[in-house]
């Protein structure tokens, strides 16, 4: 793949796209609902793989209440009708998903509302395995993302900042959600790295556990000012540890319905 | 956009594309859980828009059968907790979705199973606006196909193509599914087009109407065929009139539950 080309075309887009933005904060819905078409952000320096990020989803997968976030009712059997299809019901915040603003805010954007051109972007990787080994519910914070800074350049405007903590390797075990003595642990993102993201009109943040905060969040900082501030997350990221700190491109699917929170998303990554 | 290192990513990759898709054929699930990352397939020409190809979907939205294809149950009320979130009941089928082999073959592909480098694909839009103009049930047939190939070169392998009936425009309205007399109408692929289209190595096929199939059809000859063939359809493609013949890049964020013959998808295109 043409690396030159591409990072040249993050360059011209990346002002572009700082407008957009503001101008999609400042005229809200009724612009995002104008048009089909929208520009596009820039696509890192994607070199030519598919990564699937996404989970299978079923009844077994772990959620964070512990109550299965998939059901499944025959609507039509292959047998008497010659195909066949499933009634599901879902829980909204299961499997890999994506917490839309109106999960925390009584009347922020619906998953339906994000802006399509926030859902196709620069993905940039933060490593905290060192620390989350040391500590369960593990926070990435602002010095982090200053660390990610100094090593790789400024992180683009619009980019998906996903937490790479280890966490991928326990989920089909226990340890994904508790501690051996049962307590809720899970490493997330501390409140001084979202903030901090927040003025690099960063779009969305991903986590590879079962939330954005940590398994031991009392008030769950991150859920209630990082949504509410018209941005997005994605939980339960699958393959972090394969991805580079910088130059993938990742396609979020966020489901469409209607007055949606979130919900199980299709999401990979251009490597 | 640097068209150019585009097109010629599309040739280099476009040998590669095929052996791997022949190699999916010959090993099948198996290869497909071997690991996360995947062959890139042709990214076309994208030159720097998000398009959105994907319908809001609700409990109004039509579908095949007439029952609504979405219902919704409060799971978290928001002035009661601070935050959230729907408990949903959809039909897999419905909104813009995706058909996997598995909704038309006893033991296919599930839709969790679909090669992830098949869901980024070249698009090809195929318009048959014309011939829908006067018949509701007009197909897309073979000659339509080959038209399109001597107007814009081979179809490549990998690809995704999708019909532009003009139907989108009725998607509001009793028209999008039914004559005025109540009769079940609307355009659909024709089987000569899609077993040509089999022998192309093309990936999936998309329509702009309820069904892959017209809605005159009595025995759903492109599912019955095309499905169980490994490949997978879409239905209820939004804005497709705003797409170019070729040289756009699809991406499809098919839902991946367990075992799902297809399912409500966020599909979005770059032009």
């Amino acid at each position: 793949m043409c690396n030159a080309c591409v990072i040249e075309s993050v360059k011209q887009t990346m002002m572009s796209r700082r407008s957009l933005f503001m101008g999609v904060a400042a005229s809200g819905a009724a612009a995002i609902a104008s048009s089909a078409l929208s520009a596009r952000p820039a696509l890192a320096e994607a070199r030519g793989k598919v990564l699937d990020l996404t989970y299978v989803f079923d009844e077994k997968f772990p959620t964070f209440d512990g109550v299965p976030g998939i059901a499944y009712e025959e609507a039509v059997n292959f047998d008497a009708s010659g195909y066949q299809l499933w009634k599901i019901t879902v829980f909204e915040h299961s499997g890999t998903h994506v917490d839309a603003p109106l999960h925390f805010s009584k009347d922020g954007m619906s998953v339906a509302e994000l802006p399509p051109e926030s859902l196709i972007c620069p993905l940039c990787v933060v490593d905290i395995t060192a620390k989350a080994r040391d500590d369960a519910n593990a926070a990435l914070e602002a010095e982090d993302v200053e660390a990610w800074d100094s090593a790789h350049g400024a992180i683009p405007a619009g980019a998906c900042v996903a937490m790479h903590s280890g966490w991928g390797a326990k989920v089909a075990t226990p340890a994904f959600r508790n501690t051996p003595d049962g307590a809720f642990a899970f490493p997330g993102f501390g409140k001084s790295a979202t903030d901090l993201l927040a003025t690099m009109d960063v779009a969305a943040i991903a986590s590879d556990t079962l939330s954005l905060d940590p398994g031991n969040s009392a008030d769950f900082a991150v859920h209630n000012s990082w949504l509410p501030g018209g941005r997005y997350g994605i939980e339960n990221l699958a393959h972090v540890d394969q991805l580079p700190a910088k130059g993938a491109t990742i396609f979020v699917g966020a489901p469409k319905h209607a007055r949606g929170t979130g919900g199980p998303a299709r999401v990979m990554a251009l490597v």
